[in-house]
């Protein structure tokens, strides 16, 4: 892609013709666009939306669409949950760290609920129905689901265990027609232009344009022509992640090299840079979420183990941390162990996601003969099966927690499924934000005029995950991103 | 510490009065700023150095003073070593990725025997003597020594193994007078004086003067007092790590936090704060050196297992790889695993590191009674225990590929030593820079006048490590931002 526009800033004073200018200025139609778009509009300003591509959406309309909420939504309460801003505070901390923004995230958890009753007055969907079968996400329409592993070892022990992953209401979600994700922005882009906000399609953000330490607009490509925006109070930045900047990930993330997933290719870390050439901060660039593409039904049922043939992970926890543990310690190499009857078993499951569901690669009457089929060490196999079987006995698994009720000795005939390099992944780092969605200098101060939220930003997460959390950090502190741009 | 300088650039054409002025201004007394301080001088220019303490060595002076060098040095030939650039550069992209500067890696390695013969030229002393025990370091004043695990698993199957830790001949060492790092340190220091070269000291930089794009002197304190400082041709960042500013620590890489170590307070980030503030780009800010405070003549003669009771690195490679494994990929949680006859052993063996020898916690008769002592569960340790002997019957360790010579039945009499959280380390990540030194600015262009090297930028390292590739990169990249910095 040649792109000759210098992504340093441009003194406005150079600026000859401003072709738009607006009170806000939001760059990025997706879940931070969109909700800094609306609250921007209700504080007042004329809001106007640039957008790369010809339509509103975003990676969010293409996701599954959690939305990490708690403390004691409507939801979790009318579903028999229990939650507080602390308890969701005390596992936020111990999943999503080391080095979680302590701040952000108690003021996360202290506006979760009232951030759940926005969306939903502002017309997303949530149906009272809990789905709790291992899953990456719920099949049919359920609003509630476990996203983190809070149900499992070892965060049940931190925090009492409450589902936060709240999915907006959808339709045909097995052939694709009406995701979470387009639910949770179809209406939110409603609400918007409902309230006046203006947008343009096919804007390619290239620059920032400042008075002195101040942004007060923005250099963007229209069809190949330069167009210069002029943002009276703000301009927020709302463009997704670096996923697809192949630079970007080897220099930062470089796990990820070959592996983006579960972003679109616009997410070209475009703004993240644009910012840095102000002198803006970063945080946690490192940080990536990863997809990892086997079964829960299936997984729980067995036994993961690495190229060592030892265990690793719980296998009842969250999918995107047997992702990270996978990816990140276990150099992207996973073996599932299971037995035939449990196999058979987990394929009859109800389950979100039988698109993950592979073929045994070998199969074998003993532990012995399976080890030495797959080229494992003689009696790595032998004996991880061995002691998960003797504790399994008794309903426990002391070595990693897995939960009783899926503790069960593995038999015979007995398969594993090659899940080596099966997993992808967005990244999570980028700008360094306040809670008011300032972004902040390098200099520990904020950037007079330039806000951001969602994944072009640092959130809650500094290097664990949980879904939702990108479209929870992205809508929330999106919002703030707009109530802080229109005051200036 | 209040200081209230700010660090976003100040213009030229408000600095009423110049204090200071050179062709070269270079901050910081360590190794890179000593290497590009020599170079500058030969190209003719007239270097001021500015360093924040009261006397030139930075933490070079208080290092073990490995320089990592290969390819065939004289050293390496007279010792009986082969090596090419090649097998130098297969090693350093295994072992220092993954997303190493594949570029810069190549350049390191082509440049590396004329770099040794310039370190002697100026004065630094290698014996011709090679050390071959396990250990961190030399004992006594051997000039060589295997320093990233080039011999072990699994890089030597990647690359021909051959040692490259260059270690500047050294007196005194048992009793902490002179260290390789000081030898290395002081005939540099030397060179530079007789070449002109200038230095202040008790300088802190603050602040970068720019005109327009390009850099054109520096703002340090001196006792409190603002001063300014011109440089005529280029401006030489090389001030080290951020291992000690906590803040960063905590948003780049927040396993260190509470553990700097090898570093001095003084690595507080600031050159790449002040980098930062006029758009210059960053690269593997999350990688970290991680020292382990493990007796590697003790570790290479039991096993190493982790909080799950299993195996997890090879005991025989180099200690900083172990280091990383553990506190990166295992928690932190690591226990020794010996007989009463390997510790014995260990402990009479000739050692580099006798203040890392700790006694056991645990001693038992069985390894089932060991397991129970240590609170792992039930058949863990055990089964770990008999695989490992299992196959070190026949001097093997399929599991791991710890070399033939370590592998050793593990009997009775056994003992445990507890090694958990006994890490600690220094940050790797800066200032993304070219092979010539140039500061990248976030466009990818060089920032004109600014150089920088050593610890302060991401060097040949992006996430793996290996000894002697800080004071590595720091002089071989700091000649070159001395070379590129006269120039200007």
């Amino acid at each position: 892609m040649a792109d000759a526009t210098p992504i340093r800033p441009l003194s406005a004073d150079q600026v000859q013709t401003w072709h738009h200018e607006a009170d806000v200025v939001v760059a990025g139609f997706g879940i931070a666009g969109v909700s800094a778009a609306i609250e921007a509009a209700r504080a007042g300003a004329d809001v106007l939306v640039l957008e790369r591509t010809s339509g509103w959406g975003g990676a969010a309309a293409l996701a599954g669409g959690f939305i990490y909420l708690g403390g004691g939504t409507p939801l979790q309460k009318a579903l028999g949950f229990e939650d507080s801003p602390e308890n969701m505070k005390a596992f936020m901390m111990a999943a999503l760290g080391p080095g979680a923004d302590e701040e952000k995230i108690t003021d996360y958890c202290n506006g979760s609920v009232e951030h759940y009753n926005w969306l939903v007055d502002n017309g997303v969907p949530f149906k009272e129905s809990f789905y709790g079968q291992p899953g990456w996400e719920t099949p049919f329409d359920d609003g509630l689901m476990y996203s983190g592993g809070e149900n499992a070892a070892p965060f049940n022990s931190v925090a009492t265990a409450a589902p936060r992953g709240h999915v907006p209401q959808m339709t045909g979600k097995r052939t694709g027609e009406k995701g979470g994700g387009f639910m949770l922005m179809k209406p939110l882009v409603e609400t918007a232009e409902k309230l006046g906000v203006r947008h343009e399609y096919d804007m390619r953000v290239q620059r920032l344009i400042v008075d002195g330490d101040r942004v007060v607009g923005i250099v963007a490509k229209h069809y190949g022509k330069e167009v210069a925006v002029r943002a009276r109070t703000g301009v927020v930045l709302a463009t997704g992640s670096f996923a697809y900047n192949k630079e970007m990930v080897q220099n930062y993330a470089p796990r990820l090299i070959g592996k983006p997933g579960a972003s679109i290719e616009e997410h070209d870390g475009k703004a993240i840079q644009m910012a840095q050439a102000i002198g803006a901060d970063l945080a946690h660039m490192d940080a990536t979420e990863v997809a990892f593409f086997g079964d829960p039904q299936l997984m729980v049922r067995g036994i993961l183990v690495n190229a060592r043939g030892q265990r690793y992970v719980n296998e009842d926890t969250y999918p995107g941390r047997i992702g990270q543990e996978t990816l990140l310690r276990n150099d992207n190499q996973a073996y599932l162990i299971i037995d035939e009857s449990a196999y058979e078993e987990g394929c009859a499951a109800d389950s979100s996601t039988p698109f993950f569901r592979f073929q045994p690669k070998w199969v074998a009457e003993t532990v012995e003969e399976l080890e030495s089929d797959m080229g494992l060490p003689a009696g790595t196999l032998v004996s991880t099966v061995d002691v998960y079987n003797r504790h399994a006995e008794n309903g426990e698994d002391p070595v990693l927690g897995k939960k009783s009720e899926w503790c069960k000795p593995i038999g015979s005939p007995i398969a594993a499924l090659d899940l080596r390099n099966f997993t992808a992944g967005f990244t999570l780092g980028g700008l360094r934000t306040t809670i008011n969605s300032e972004v902040l200098h390098v200099s520990g101060e904020p950037i007079p005029g330039l806000f951001a939220a969602g994944r072009c930003t640092s959130g809650v997460c500094a290097g664990g995950y949980a879904s939702g959390t990108s479209l929870g950090d992205g809508s929330f502190y999106g919002r703030r991103a707009g109530i802080s741009a229109a005051k200036g």
